[in-house]
């Protein structure tokens, strides 16, 4: 059994992102992994990413979370399609083109936030992803991000 | 003459937002102020606010800074079409209802980002911003915010 996260496939010139490098020893590396079609993300915010009302997580940070679960799931979508499994070689570099959160109520600070993406369409480079952020088992926001691969076609 | 930042302007119960609340002390602290018709930010991201490559912005950063600053413009906006000047009252109190952001090309990490919004519609509680954030003379992103009073009409 595998407990690796798509992240830890990262090549190490892709390691420093804040939101998922494994090499940025101030951020947040979040953990992202597949569950059938669907990738998974469980994150609890530390207490000071408070949006305007102290008890509700601020909408930057579930924005972040969106982005860079996004750029993970298109990493490893896209190295799958091409016939890897994870681990095989590293993931490709992602980087993104668009980002839309759509902020459906507010999501409280002290509890687990699951994000849950679903590959929408693998075109060349380009890999969008549509993403479900819950928390206490209710929408709070909802993703649409369209990420683009740094590599070349192959 | 006047110096204070909109965000200075906002109620005690709506100043704990990290992108942007005096009463956040493990926040970003931004500020936004008008400069004609368009309302500006200027802010040099912390160093480990990197991106999955060490010299470039991450950009879950870059979204946050889009989404306080267009908080910031829809209420300073609204307040002033109601009649008020900045100091009168509180500013009201938005929240995001959709953020997008498109990414153009990488904003340098060691650099000041400067973000320039204009009010695309104010219409009763919801008012639209679109954002131009730039860096070293150059345009890398653009945002654009649907954000919502919680105040009722008045």
């Amino acid at each position: 059994l595998n407990n690796k996260a798509f992240q830890d496939y990262y090549p190490e010139g892709y390691a420093h992102c804040f939101g998922c490098g494994f090499l940025n020893d101030r951020g947040l590396k979040i953990k992202s992994n597949w569950e059938g079609e669907e990738s998974v993300c469980y994150y609890r915010a530390p207490e000071y990413y408070t949006g305007g009302f102290p008890n509700n997580v601020y909408g930057g940070f579930l924005a972040s979370l969106i982005d860079c679960h996004s750029a993970a799931t298109a990493a490893a979508a896209s190295h799958r399609d091409q016939g890897y499994a994870l681990g095989d070689i590293p993931l490709p570099r992602f980087v993104t083109a668009s980002l839309k959160v759509d902020y459906i109520k507010p999501t409280p600070i002290d509890c687990i936030i699951e994000l849950r993406s679903q590959v929408v369409e693998i075109k060349g480079r380009k890999v969008t992803i549509a993403t479900v952020l819950s928390a206490e088992g209710e929408v709070r926001a909802k993703g649409y991000a369209i990420m683009v691969s740094l590599a070349k076609e192959t």
